[in-house]
C-alpha cells in the first residue's frame, strides 16, 4: 500500500473515483477510505499518524465546502498530502478550493484542480512524487505523458466526427 | 472560566483581544490560548475534548487563510463553537471566512464577522448564549443594548465635530 | 416554545425545515413563521421584541438575497440569533452569506452554512445553546454525534454498494 | 426639507458628504442624520415611517458590512430610497453593495456604487428625482451635467499640467 | 407615456416583462423598446436626448454582461435611469451588475437586483418616483404595499399546503 | 496618426501612459484624448464615428468602474479596439475588467490586463496588429521581443544585486 | 490562410466553431487545430514559432480553466494574439477569464468575453484586424455592422412573436 | 542539486527565497533561476525538459497573474512540480492562483497558498516529497514538525509580550 486516498463522505467517491483510477494506470497500490474530519476526528488523527509506520508515502484528501481534511491530515503527518476541492453545490468549489489550499506557514497541502480533474491529477502526482524514487515508475509516467500528447496530435481536427 | 477563547497563532490577538473585551465588560470569565489547528493539532483535541468537563460552556475561535481551527473544535466538543474570520493578508478574510462558515451538516459553527467586530460579536454572543439561563446577565446585555442605541440616539448629526 | 424558526418567505421553507428535524431529533419545542423584513417590517419587529417574554430562548432566521432578517431580529432582541444564508438564484447564496455575516460590532448573527446543511447546523447549534444548561440535553447531543461518527465508521468503503 | 440622508453611523459621514454636497449645489434642502439599522432600530421605523408625512420625497441611506438601513428604511415607507454602499474593510464594499441591491421583489431600494462616487451620484439622482416635477431643478440639473460637458471638453489632453 | 423601458436584446423581455407587469399594475403608461448601446448607439442617443421632450419621466434599462445600456442611457439624459442587471450566463449576473452599478461621478443609474426581482422592483421604483409629485399614486402604492404585508400575514405558517 | 488613445478622465492617464511609451518605442504616431463615455457622450460618438475616416487604424480606449468606453468606441467603429481597464479604488479594477470584456457577440473589444501592464500591452498589440500589414514594425516587434528575452537571460540569478 | 483557431482540446470546438463562423461569413481563409499547451506543448512552440512564415496574420486561441495556450502562443510569435475563456465547469470560465486576460507587461493577449460571444468576437475583432490593412474587407465589415444595426431596428418591439 | 527554484520573475525573488529558506534549513540543495514563461519561453522549455537528466527531483515554480509557468513547467517534464502563486497587485492573487491550480487532467501541479507562506510550503513540500524516499530527511522533518508544536506551547498566553 503506497497511497492512502480519504475522503470526508461517501459522496466525494465519484470525484476520488479518478483519482483511484489513474494510480490503478501505473499499477500503485492504494487503499481508499472515508474519514471525516468533522465527524470522525479522532480517526482522522490516528490514520494521520500512523500512515507513515503503516508504510504510507502519499495520501490524498478530497473534501467540500470548509475542507479541513486535507490540512488536518497533513497536521498529523509528515508525509506529503494532495489536496482535492470538491465541488460544493452553491459555490461551486471555491470554498472548497480557498479551504483546502490557503494553509499558513509549516503545514503544507499541494492542492490540485476542483473536481474530477484535481482528483485525476492528485493520482498523477502521487505517482510523480513516488517516482522520484522509482525510474521503472518514472518510464511509466513518461509513457503515460507520451501516449497523451500522441492522442492530441493523431486528432488535430477539432471537428472530425 | 465559562468561555474558552482561543486563536490559531499569537498574530490572531490584535483581533481576538476584542472578544475578550466584550466578555470584560459583562465580566464574565474567560480564559486566552495559543491553540493551533495545523501545529497543535493534538492540543487542539484535548482541548475541545475536556473543554466541558473542565466546566466551560462556550469556545470562541479565531483563525486566518485556510481556517481549521474553529471547525476541528466543533468537532470534538458538543459545546457551542463561535468562529471568528481573521483577516488574511491576500484575501482579506475571504478565505477565512469560506472555511470557518462552510460546515457539512452535522457540526456546526456559529460564524461572525471578518475580523475586530467579528471577534467583538463573538463575545457578545457568547454572553447571549450564557444568559439564556442567566436572568443578570440577560439583563447586563439589555443594559449594553439600551447603552448603546442611547449613544447612537445622543448624537443624531454625522457632522458634529 | 424553545426556538422560533423564523424565514424571509415560504419559499424558504424547504431550506429551513432541516432545523425544524434537527430540533425535533432532539425533542426540542419550536415555532414556525413566515416574517419578512421587508414586507413585514412591523411583524418582525413585534416577533424579535416579544421573544423572550413569550419564553423563546433562541431565534433561527433564515433568508436569501438581500438577507436582513436575521440581522434586524438580532436588532430588536438580546435573545442568541441564528442565521441561515438561503441560496439565491443569480449568485447562489454569496449574497445572502454577506448580508447576514458581515454585522457590525454590537449586533451578533451566529451564521451557518449556505442552505441545507446550513439551516441543519442552526438546528444543532440552538440544541447546543439550550444545552449550556440542560445536562440531559447535552447528553442527546453527545449521543448524536457519536451516532454520527459511529455511521462513518461502520461504512469505511466509500465504494461500497 | 426635501431630501433625508440617513446613515449607518457617524463613521459613514465622510462618504455621505458627498450626497450633502451634491443636494447643496442644486440648492435642495436636505437634513442628515445618524439611524442605525442595528442599533436603534425603532429609530428607523419611526423615521421611515414619518418620512413622507414629515415632508420628505426622498431618502438616501447609506451603510457598510451587512447594510440593512437602506432595504429596512425601504420596508417601512413608499417614498424612494436610494441606497449608497459605503466600503468596508475587510471585503471593500463588496458586502455593502451585495447587501443593499439584491432586494426581493416588492420592496426596492436604487442602489449607487460603492463609496464617494456613489454618494455623490445619490445626491444627483435624488435631485433628478425632484425634477420629474420641478422643471426649474431640471434646468439647473442641465446646466451641471453641461458643465460637466464642457469641463471635459476644456481639458482634453492628458497630459497637460 | 411616462416610462420608457429599453433593453438591449429581444432576449432580456422574460426578464423586463416584470417591470411592465409592475407598472400595470399601477397604470402608469409605459413603452418597451430594443435598444442596443452596442448595435444601435446612435438609436441610444437619440432615444435618452428625446426622452424628456417626448415627456418620458422615468428610464428603465436593463442588459447582461458588459451592461451599458443604463449608463449611456444616463448620459443623454436627465432624467432618472434605473438600471435592471440582466441575468448572465457565465458569470450569472455578476458582471452586468458590476457593469450597471459602478458608474463615476456625475451620471448615475439607480441600481435594482440581477434578474426578475430587480425588473418587477424597477417598475415599483418607477411608480414611487412619479407618485413624489401624485399623491393618488402614492396612495396606490401604499395599498399595494399593505396588500403585500396582509398577504404574509394571511399565512404565517410556512408549512402550510 | 496610427493609432488614438483615449481614457475616461485625465486621472486615467497615469495608468494609459503606458500605452503612450510602448509606441514611442515602435516610434508609432498616436493621439492621446480624455473622452469620457458618460460625461461626453457625443465627443465619444464624433471621435469613434469618424476615427477611421481620420486615418486611425486601432483605438486603445482605457477606462475603470462601469467602464463602458472601450465597448461604446466600438459601437461607433469598425476599426480594432483595444481595451484596458484601469484599477478602481474599492474593486480593484474587477468591476471595469468585466464590464470591459463581457461584451455580447457582434461588437469586440480586445481586452488586456488590468493596470499599468494592460496598458503597455496595448499598445505593444496595437503595434502588432500594425505590423500585420508592416514587415519593418513586425521587426522592430521581433527585435523588442528578443530584447526583453535577452534581458532575463542575462540575469538568471533571483537574488543578484 | 489569413487565421489560425487553436483550441486546447477537442471539446473546445463547440464554442471555438463560433470564431469560424464569424470568420465564415467575412470569407476570411482559416485552419482550425488542437493544440494543447500542456499536453503537446512542442507542438505549440512550433506552430506559434512558424505561424508567421506560414503566412498567418492573426492566432485565435481558446482554453478553460487554467487557460494558458493563448499566452503561450503570444510568447512564441510576434503576431496577435487573440484569447477566448471557455466556460469551465466548477467556476465558469472566471479562471479562464483571468489566467488569459492578466498577462504581464510585455506579452500580450486581446481577451474578449466567456464562450460562445467571445468566440464569435475573436473572429470579428481578427477581421477588424486584418482590415486595417484591407479596405474590401473594412467595407464587409461595415456592411455586417449595419446589418446588425438594422436587424435591431426592424424589430424595436421586445413582446412581439 | 535536488530541488529547482524557478520564478517568472526578479521581482517575485523575495516571495521565492522563503522556499529557498525553507530548504536551507533541511540542508536541501536547490538551484534559483528567473525562467519566464512568457519572455523566455524556450528557456522554460529547455530547462524543464532537461531537469530530469540533470538531476533534480522536485520543480518549484513561482509565478503571478496570468501566472503559467509552473503548468507549462509541468508539461515539459514528469517531474512533479509545486505552484507557488505570488500575490498579484490588483487582484491579490486570485488571478495567480486560479491560473495555477485549475490545470485540466493530464498534466498536475500541487499548488501552495497566495504568497510567502505557499512559497515556504512549496520548500516543505519538496522536503516531505524527498523524505519519501530518504529516512534521515523524514527524521529531520519530523523534528522541524516537532519544534514546530513545541514552539507553540511554549507560549501558550497570546498576550504575553
Amino acid at each position: 500500500m503506497k497511497v492512502g486516498i480519504i475522503m470526508g463522505s461517501k459522496s466525494d467517491w465519484p470525484t476520488m473515483k479518478n483519482a483511484a483510477d489513474m494510480l490503478d494506470r501505473f499499477q500503485i497500490a492504494y487503499e481508499t477510505t472515508v474519514v471525516s474530519a468533522h465527524r470522525t476526528p479522532q480517526l482522522l488523527a490516528d490514520y494521520a499518524t500512523n500512515a507513515a509506520s503503516r508504510g504510507l508515502k502519499v495520501i490524498i484528501a478530497g473534501a467540500g465546502g470548509a475542507a479541513h481534511l486535507p490540512g488536518m491530515a497533513a497536521a498529523f503527518t509528515s508525509l506529503p498530502v494532495l489536496g482535492v476541492p470538491v465541488q460544493s453545490k452553491a459555490l461551486k468549489g471555491l470554498d472548497s478550493l480557498l479551504s483546502i489550499v490557503q494553509m499558513p506557514k509549516g503545514v503544507a497541502v499541494g492542492t490540485l484542480a476542483i473536481g474530477d480533474a484535481g482528483a485525476a491529477n492528485a493520482g498523477l502526482l502521487a505517482a510523480q512524487i513516488l517516482a522520484t524514487s522509482d525510474t521503472e515508475l518514472m518510464s511509466k509516467i513518461d509513457a503515460f505523458r507520451k501516449e497523451q500528447t500522441d492522442s492530441v496530435l493523431a486528432h488535430p481536427n477539432p471537428a472530425e466526427e
